[in-house]
């Protein structure tokens, strides 16, 4: 079971680092919900959200919007994740809990890798079926993310 | 044993992280070891230590003098931990030995994240009853920590 | 499997983060191959690399060079590993692969520690009889490296 977390989560930031962009809503279930707000934010219960995609659909047109729409200079990201704790649900058909800690660093196309935003998540997986997220709700520590941000953490 | 090991150090960083740092005396037995130093004073063999708590009687009078005696700015860390190898005790009873790095950032109240320290540390966990830390040496790769530190690592 | 691989890598990152270098090469079958390059060249299939080694002789005339006949500045290194994947090999004897990302931390003598490198690996590793690498081939994500690069990462 915690094994199947950690895999959902590495392979998660290994198509988004690879630039597999087209991949990233299939790591939800279908209804699934993304957020991506700062750590204050979700203290404070404020709903505002620097992300948000309910439903793979809205994560589609993200990534339409990012391939298509949005302009950007181009970058790649490289995903640290750490401090992985696992708690199963209540019957086996219940998602488990996962939280864990990241590092996000950016790399400028011929240039240097820098952070970008270091925190924690939140994810509710199902792991009856192939194992895809029910939620995932990432948290970045600082007060505001440096740059742009376009691509999903 | 291994996966019981991780958890402890893995709750220990979310309670400081989380600011519940109440908590942190009890993830130690009663006459627990914490250190924290650098890595050059540690392989000189020189006993100064940046911080050094024998006894959770001595942690929680540090905790008290962290809320109510000393001044500093608020800012939150964010621990991550890696590489972790476990080494078994000799019999059940024995404490396991633990060998992990360490990435920590300090976020400043509306500011950025920024690197605190990285280094390694050794510890010594007992698994009968309830996991707590035995001893557990923290050691920082640079010569120094920047800033004051305040909170334990 | 994953336990014996992880260790594998924990522990040769333990032995260059320690200065026992003259192990490096013990980490390897007789014929292993390491390779260090960009992400960019990698993904152009580009041949040129930072470092390359095929076989142990070549790896101990690293070491040699290193030791006696490269000028440097004294600096330790710190390796941090995170979202391992592994992946079994068709049979029992076949290697099994590993991916990995790694941070890399470099600190000066007297000095501060800094981001050398961030990026991944991938890694293919035999597990019947003491586990080894058969090739190791780490990719940096930056178009460069900042500074001389000594030690291998």
């Amino acid at each position: 079971m915690r094994e199947l977390a950690e895999q959902l989560l590495y392979r998660y930031a290994a198509a988004i680092d690879d630039g597999d962009l087209a991949d990233w809503p299939d790591f939800f279930v279908e209804e699934g919900l993304y957020r991506l707000t700062s750590r204050q934010n979700h203290q404070r219960g404020l709903p505002a959200c620097l992300i948000y995609c309910k439903g793979r659909a809205m994560m589609r047109d993200r990534v339409t919007a990012i391939r298509h729409a949005l302009t950007w200079s181009p970058h790649t990201y490289r995903h640290h994740y750490s401090n992985l704790l696992v708690e199963p649900g209540a019957t086996r058909e219940e998602p488990v809990a996962l939280r864990a800690n990241y590092l996000l660093y950016r790399t400028e196309e011929e240039g240097d890798s820098t952070l970008l935003a270091t925190g924690r998540l939140i994810a509710s997986i199902r792991l009856d079926g192939p194992a895809r997220f029910v939620s995932k709700t990432v948290l970045y520590d600082a007060c505001r993310i440096p740059g742009n941000l376009v691509l999903p953490i």
